[in-house]
């Protein structure tokens, strides 16, 4: 497509289990709110949604963080919610109460109305940033693509927004499995052609997160939330001819059920901080590689602290193939930037240190 | 103590896996919004601090529940932040906000001040409650007494009420570790010395809820919560001259570390619905009994797959003694009463079947 050549491919080995110079490192949430340079950004574009659908501001936004840190790899600003948008669900903001839909999905009536949106016409902002982002990275990292799980999408089109309880998500899963198996299997139709999109666009790399796939219990995990992350899988379109697109999952609170995500053929998974690193190494890290998993929280410490903290993690990993560096869920808007900076510059002196 | 003599032990017996004839349930919230009897007391009262305050009141709703389902143990109706309100922290509850303190322990000198309250004078009205229901119980069924877990406790003190991120519990759980054990050590202190004014009182059990173990690292959880709930355990006179007072350990998102939690030398430990409740059997229901683990938003659902869950997870732990049927977390304050009560005679139903 004739993108600027790749110069940092640590990420994209380490995905592979290949060999690398260092532990690459990226964060989630990396372009956000703890950046002064953003809360700009989107002041200048007066609100989220709008920040999210301008693709020249998307673009800025992605590579702020690319401008102070060393990381290894640019992950497309955008929200999870574009689809259940696009799915004419009527997406809104309210002050205090985050995202809220007009029309919550939760009759038969409604889950007839839902479609699979064509990505090319109501998602094109998404595509048309991913492409400009790609081409202003200049080859310096790669891009990542994601999408949200399509049962993390499903409980924000059901609840109507955000949710603890997940009153009418569970009360469907439970008491109308059949309706919920209608909406998730549109929705996983619908996220596997916005991510084919987004690799068309330029993605180098894929991101599932299934933020909401902990609140199951194990055996609706399988049959409500890994079995349509199976069914993006399948429909995906990332075996190219420069090499494969590679995808990590990343359930958040899925520690216990390791074995099943890496058993559908991603070749990563996310690591919250609850799972031990090299446990889950000696559970599934001949299979995928892990991204992960220090918790967000430490940044609030003393730069000694954090050191430490990256030193001992990537000592718990040992010197092998197949870590990306990462914190266990997105950084807080209340962390001071430089105290990423030393954690991300730890990670590369460490990971070096390690391999020697 | 000249208490009425308990014509129900099923729980008792269940707790130190002895032989029952049926499953005993008992569930987690039982005394609570959901009823409206609850609330009209709730009213009558005029506010939360009043209603737990006041023995009279608190006996009234922990009966509530035992009128309306079958239920086989009466767990005191009290609020997880005594302890730190009768620290002088300044419990008070916002609307919408819920419990805020207005003085958080944060500086070395705000620990200074932090001390462990007599039960006998300022948890007075605690132990006068569970008196006070032990006799109205009538030995109906055997009285439940509780605390938070130090951690979970140190968290509202710290953050100076609840919170998502930890930012203040954890920066210092990071950035000033020695400060933190001082907070748990008079936090663990204070939760023995309460536990064992609630024996004295007259609970026929205990249960430490650790809500907010879960969002620890697994190191961090071993030396911030685990390690203090061990201390409390050690601190209880609960070995009693007519049998143990068995305690119950609850981490909410402990799924992983169970083997961990079971070696404290408590007498069971509550599931929450992420572990499939025979996965936990065989790895520690040889050492102690296993509370739970229905997901709550099971009672969305229709009486018939409420009673297809509970059967279904009656089958799962399977013919063994140590099952104390229970939600996996609090019942939700939206839930039908009728519900319940399908729930509470489907675990008693089956608990005969499966010993038939």
């Amino acid at each position: 497509m004739g993108f600027p050549e790749l110069r940092n491919d640590r990420y994209l080995r380490a995905l592979l289990r290949q060999d690398t110079d260092t532990t690459p490192v990226w964060i989630m949430r990396q372009a956000g709110r703890y950046l002064p340079e953003y809360r700009a950004t989107r002041e200048q574009a007066g609100d989220f949604l709008t920040l999210c659908k301008n693709p020249e501001l998307a673009c800025e936004v992605t590579l702020q963080p690319l401008r102070r840190f060393d990381l290894d790899a640019a992950i497309l600003f955008s929200d999870i919610l574009t689809i259940p948008d696009a799915m004419d669900l009527g997406l809104y903001f309210s002050t205090g109460e985050g995202p809220r839909f007009e029309r919550p999905v939760r009759s038969e009536a409604d889950v007839d109305r839902l479609f699979v949106p064509d990505p090319s016409e109501r998602l094109r902002y998404v595509t048309d940033a991913v492409t400009l982002i790609r081409n202003e990275l200049g080859g310096q990292v790669p891009l990542i693509g994601f999408s949200g799980s399509p049962w993390t999408l499903a409980t924000y089109m059901i609840e109507g927004g955000g949710s603890k309880e997940y009153r009418y998500a569970k009360g469907m899963l439970y008491g109308e499995p059949k309706r919920l198996h209608r909406i998730l299997d549109v929705t996983a139709r619908a996220v596997a052609a916005y991510l084919n999109a987004q690799i068309e666009a330029g993605a180098q790399a894929l991101m599932i997160f299934d933020t909401w796939g902990g609140v199951l219990s194990p055996q609706a995990y399988e049959e409500f939330s890994l079995r349509y992350m199976q069914q993006v899988l399948d429909l995906l379109d990332n075996r190219r001819d420069d090499g494969t697109v590679p995808v990590t999952l990343f359930t958040k609170g899925g520690g216990q059920w390791l074995e099943k995500i890496a058993a559908t053929g991603c070749q990563a998974v996310g690591l919250d901080w609850t799972t031990p690193i090299d446990e889950a190494r000696s559970r599934v890290g001949e299979k995928v590689a892990l991204q992960g998993n220090l918790d967000p929280n430490v940044l609030y410490a003393d730069p000694h602290t954090i050191r430490q903290q990256v030193r001992q993690l990537i000592e718990q990993f040992g010197p092998h193939n197949g870590h990306i560096f990462n914190l266990g869920h997105g950084i807080h808007q209340t962390v001071d930037p430089d105290h990423l900076k030393v954690l991300v510059d730890a990670v590369h002196e460490y990971g070096r240190e390690i391999r020697a």
